[in-house]
């Protein structure tokens, strides 16, 4: 029983750090309300197992003169991590310190677009050590690897039960990769893990409650609630992109009528696009939507038609989100320029009046363009949360 | 500091005491990770202000024979609270004891459907006495009184945005309340208190996560998140009756085009049979529903497919709140016989197709019935929350 309070007070202390960056021993007992010897007996343990250390006072917003203090942070040689990102065909690897500072990165093309998952492992083996190479480190120094998918996918086993980038359903990705790489493997899905690159290193700081959505050849969405990612019963929730914005309306990737993602994804606009173009067969998805865009730009009514739909399409299911919601931020979030249309000024104008109007102001709506860099980041941030809970184990390991 | 941390341990304590209905203090120290001694200090100090009582243990379920122990629980007659829902044309009051065990209640027949917000506390206070009354009370043992309005309510400010039961917008409810009744009012919107009835006395015992869906006159809606209403942002979030099920659609009574209200509501049903019946102009709108279910019951095409599009908005509707929730229940809570179609196998059916396939079974749907009284108590609980927080500021300006 005391055993079990001290591990769980570790977990408070440890955890309160890592949100802090910074932190004073005086505000930790104040913020997990563990006795001020008790915190002072913990933080001498962490300090000892080498996964913090004594630091500076943060001097920025600091600026009472004569009270010399001395805070605690992470120590970033404690562990390193491995984030990736399985995006339409690129894998994108950020290697990361236990601090959360960027290492090192790198990038490598895929051949194909969908892969059997046993191909997963060697390929991933091969961007890790270029990655830890890269950063002066060896695959074995890499402490946890997070992985990010798109589709539905349940991060509480580890368990892809589908996504556009795999051949198979229902992989236990999770257990495979964890068995090729030997090291543990975190894997979520991949939106989610930009809201938690949102949460750790973005515009989400010190944002309690908020949502973000990704846009890229689907649409995925992350929950943020009271600083946590919200994950559902069967954690797979936030399945935004297969919301319904229309009764037996068009045909969805995923089966089924009426999706979000049946208007509004890359797919979809070019199946609309087919109906009146004669597009070159060599042409890729991405170039044959280059050329949508630049017609709409060029002022094509169809192309024009096709990408208004999809925006009044979008600026409805996200309405929905507001009002079901009512979250105090929502981040749109994405990397891909010709997707600049959903960003329109008349789409946002159409949310503010789709949602429910009270006399309060609407949720603020911010866009934060990013690369595949940053997806890989928030896989990264995830493995840093299984490796400081591993970390935990650990040390309740040692004292028992 | 030190003050601080007692106050928040005093406050983890009677809270976990709540919650559990009886608990030994050893469990309590377990749960609220608080020393064993302070524990004791703590539950001391609460049975001499009276708030909880030692009692035997519960032998529900405890059949090891040889473990004499003494579990603590809340003291029933230690507060006394009101609950009140001001439904279509009647105002329930559940007077409950803070234990939550129902002392009386009482039921008023209103002369009308919309009120002045100063009408309210006249019409509020005759209620009060009466159920009082009916328990032995008076007006002024109420510690507190919870009450549930339908519409878009800023529970943390008591302030009413909107609502079908009051003739103005903007009317800060719970001050007008207050100063009229002489006594602490709690108001939030009628759906979320629903939904704290389901969690403190209903099917949403011992659930963390869940959202209860209560269709009466409009669409309502609560959300239960790791054991706490969800409120969002704003103080109102949860409105998914005003969530868009079609881009352009019907017109609602809020204004807005393609709400699910305005096609599964009572004023949507009877606008569309209006177009092919000719309803009996002295009949209310209640009698005018009960003749069309019974046109539709009787083999009335038009009738039967008001309902059956109704059914099917109201599918596509909850189905959007499973992919972006992925919740472990839903509770389909409602009091009004007219409204069996929405239960229908064939619309719980529709759901289970719309909602993203996944190997792990679909969220439980539940369906509960009740009354008023049961909203009334969910006001009440509501109020309980309430006046245990007065209770814990009383005893720390004791205590300091």
């Amino acid at each position: 029983m005391v055993t079990d309070q001290r591990d769980a007070g570790r977990r408070l202390v440890f955890s309160a750090i890592r949100k802090a960056g910074r932190i004073a021993r005086v505000d930790l007992a104040r913020i997990t309300n563990i006795s001020a010897a008790t915190v002072t007996s913990i933080t001498a343990e962490l300090i000892r197992e080498g996964l913090i250390e004594e630091t500076g006072p943060n001097t920025e917003g600091d600026l009472r003169r004569g009270r010399p203090r001395v805070d605690l942070k992470v120590r970033g040689p404690a562990r390193y991590v491995a984030g990736m990102k399985l995006a339409y065909d690129t894998l994108t690897v950020a290697v990361l310190d236990f601090e959360g500072e960027l290492v090192s990165e790198s990038h490598m093309r895929l051949s194909r677009v969908r892969h059997s998952a046993d191909e997963l492992g060697p390929l991933f083996a091969l961007a890790l050590d270029q990655a830890a190479e890269q950063g002066g480190l060896k695959r074995s120094d890499l402490a946890g690897v997070g992985l990010g998918v798109s589709g539905t996918v349940d991060a509480n086993n580890g368990v892809v039960y589908w996504s556009p980038g795999l051949k198979e359903r229902n992989v236990p990705l999770r257990d495979m990769l964890q068995s090729h790489l030997g090291v543990p493997v975190f894997v979520d899905n991949d939106a989610n893990l930009v809201a938690m690159a949102e949460m750790f290193f973005g515009q989400g700081r010190g944002v309690s409650d908020f949502i973000v959505l990704t846009i890229e050849s689907g649409v995925g969405m992350g929950i943020v609630i009271n600083g946590e990612l919200y994950r559902g019963a069967r954690g797979c929730g936030a399945e935004f992109g297969h919301t319904k914005v229309q009764l037996d309306g068009a045909l969805c990737r995923c089966g089924q009528r009426g999706c979000l993602e049946a208007y509004v994804a890359d797919y979809a606009l070019l199946r609309e696009a087919a109906t009146t173009t004669d597009f070159n067969d060599q042409a890729t998805a991405q170039e044959k939507l280059q050329s949508l865009v630049e017609a709409a730009r060029g002022g094509d009514q169809t192309a024009q038609m096709i990408f208004e739909r999809a925006g009044r399409m979008f600026a409805m299911g996200l309405a929905n989100i507001v009002n079901v919601f009512d979250p105090q931020l929502i981040i749109l979030s994405g990397e891909r320029m010709q997707f600049d249309y959903l960003y329109a000024d008349e789409v946002l104008d159409s949310i503010r009046k789709s949602i429910v109007q009270i006399d309060a102001d609407p949720p603020e709506v911010r866009i934060h363009k990013w690369g595949d860099l940053m997806w890989a980041m928030g896989a990264a941030a995830y493995a840093i949360d299984g490796v400081a809970e591993i970390a935990m184990q650990q040390i309740a390991g040692h004292a028992a």
